[in-house]
């Protein structure tokens, strides 16, 4: 990677000796997906040294479906010429399968990453439950893709920092407040600080728990430094960078597989269909604007973890029932012109609908984080950008067929 | 299989309604192992229907590594022809690898079990520290095979009971008292009993947590029933049939990768080698004697989980520290005749070697179990049972090689 010319200081002062000049190298896994995206534009734009790796998985699972991006994506390739074209900036790209190490260790060895930032999983809960083979697989890629990650920083870049998307997903919904990944148990008189214990709710949300326990070991073990991401559900199409030219946007999923409610909803709104909430409704989950997700990545790179230590975020902005969210974009829908229902279905899932919830999300605040928090405005113009596409969305994609049970 | 011609109830009385008929048809994974083999026989010998799955692959690993069992094992065929000579009892065997699930589904339609028994995992902490290869191998093997049982369990045999294998090893050593499982959390003004949070010290180790975490899920999502055994050590060389013929034998792994540390003693005091503790030894464990196994497997049997449970039991009788162990080790050696002295090496873990530890056995007590415990006399009679395999023992094979840092 050639270095940057400009050093743009991406929000927070670098204290962390080991940090020996500025911009870092970072190396984004997962680099072509709806965050890999533009988190490389982002850090990019930041000043920063940017290198990603994909192999073109989630593409590949959705042309398994017969179901596509609602937006336009440009191939990587193009991606990465027309940021080039507009910005001056190269992102180095690299084609490869991290489960097979060979290839991710010479990666390592030919970009000798600082800042590591790991998508680089099968994102879908609905996928992983198919069936046997596909469950099976999610699980393999994710968690020796992850392991694989953690042998090349011992052996290539030991100083190096780790940032890993886990998700929210993986705590459930127990009847106790959730921590930033661990607590203090207090128990027969003596007390330790513990894991915070998990109860994830499909075999996707178990490999990023399976991910989280290698990590921790990794870093008691060899000394090295994570941040675990537990990301709430993300809704929004475009980031600053996203925005500067078409062939810069990021994916956009509102399928059965891979999209998420608020996408969903959207999309849902536009065509005139009833906004299909699982089940009562009252699933209370976390929610992020896409530009935060630019922001904690951003955040979590400037203040490393300390050699040792897996530092844990609960990374989201704001809770919501997936009624709340339905009942929010129904308003603005209708606010531009849609008319909108919603309709319950028997939910796929197998998950609590009436739960206690009450994550504690406070360190990213901490560290600077400034939500963009989710107004009717936004939503609207989330609304209006999945209309620009209306032509493009193939309603049979949306309906759940993949059943928990 | 068919059916067992007599009926030998194996100490506790069957009460749950799903258990249509005694005896039971009982598939034991991994079934030519150290313990797999002795349980395939003290099943059959109860009167259970046995069938056992293995591809040898503990076998294979020795030839990597050029060690053996002190015992000279039969193969597989070998024992259960001795087994059907000795005592007319047909024990059925599929040689299968349990990570490739059409041969394991295959297996579970033609024997329709309704316990699993499974020990069907690579068992070695320090294999899996060896490289990223090991580790990753290690991780696969593990992971994959037990999620197909899940998935051959929820296709074909959705009634059975599952009887795992986990490890004391996925605890780690926090401050608190272990608990079997599960720990009532106090927090903020709420409460709820969540998984006891684990801290396991390899990459085996971390597969026993991802296991119990998969096999936690399947049972609430569909209603699954399984036992999740975490074991101590286990030591000893014969159970009662093993006794019964040469070709009966079991395996006795000393070497630095299989064997375990009270095993290991045994050997080097035959041999008039120094015991060689790792580091200052203070570390303690939770130990059993083989015969013990064998009666917790009968015991959670013969008890099955109810549908929707896991159940978890902690499988050890004692606790001892591995100084402890080596103290009574050379006791009893030298009654013996043989001159002992005790040595500590650099422990090649990273482990803690002063800690609290004080975890809760009772579970498995009040079913019924009744402990064989470590006295004196058996540990003579172990070290004697050593001896009479001296020629075979492979001196260089003892020393730890797998560091962990």
């Amino acid at each position: 990677m050639r270095a940057a010319s400009q050093l743009l200081p991406v929000g927070a002062i670098v204290t962390v000796s080991y940090l020996r000049r500025f911009p870092l190298r970072i190396l984004i896994l997962g680099g072509d997906g709806y965050l890999g995206w533009p988190t490389a534009m982002h850090l990019s734009a930041a000043g920063h040294d940017v290198a990603v790796v994909d192999d073109f998985t989630r593409r590949s699972m959705h042309q398994e479906r017969g179901t596509s991006s609602l937006t336009p994506i440009a191939p990587l390739p193009d991606r990465v010429s027309a940021w080039r074209e507009i910005t001056g900036r190269d992102v180095e790209m690299h084609v490869a399968d991290i489960t097979d190490y060979a290839s991710l260790r010479s990666i390592f060895e030919q970009t000798r990453p600082e800042g590591i930032v790991h998508y680089g999983e099968i994102p879908s809960a609905p996928y992983s439950m198919i069936d046997r083979d596909h469950a099976a697989y999610v699980q393999q890629n994710n968690v020796i893709g992850t392991l694989n990650v953690l042998w090349a920083m011992r052996e290539v870049a030991p100083d190096s920092h780790l940032v890993k998307l886990g998700t929210m997903g993986e705590y459930g919904t127990p009847n106790i407040d959730i921590e930033e990944g661990y607590i203090e148990i207090a128990h027969k008189g003596r007390s330790d600080t513990m894991l915070f214990p998990k109860q994830p709710g499909s075999f996707y949300h178990l490999t990023k728990v399976h991910d989280s326990n290698n990590i921790h070991f990794a870093c008691r073990m060899w000394g090295l430094r994570a941040t675990d991401l537990n990301q709430g559900v993300v809704y929004g199409m475009h980031t600053d960078e996203t925005q500067l030219d078409d062939r810069l946007l990021t994916r956009f999923d509102y399928d059965e597989l891979f999209g998420t409610a608020l996408n969903r909803f959207a999309v849902q709104a536009v065509l005139g269909y009833p906004l299909t909430v699982y089940g009562a409704g009252h699933q209370t989950r976390g929610f992020l604007d896409i530009r935060d997700t630019m922001q904690c990545i951003a955040l979590a790179l400037a203040n490393p973890a300390q050699s040792g230590e897996m530092r844990v975020y609960n990374q989201f902005t704001e809770t919501f029932s997936v009624m709340e969210l339905a009942e929010v974009v129904k308003e603005a829908a209708v606010h531009l012109g849609y008319e909108v229902e919603i309709d319950h279905l028997d939910n796929p899932r197998i998950e609590a609908e009436e739960h206690y919830f009450n994550p504690v999300h406070t360190k990213l605040l901490d560290l600077g984080l400034k939500p963009h928090l989710l107004s009717e405005t936004l939503v609207e113009s989330m609304i209006s950008g999945v209309a620009d596409y209306a032509d493009r969305i193939q309603i049979d994609s949306i309906a759940p067929k993949t059943k928990w049970r």
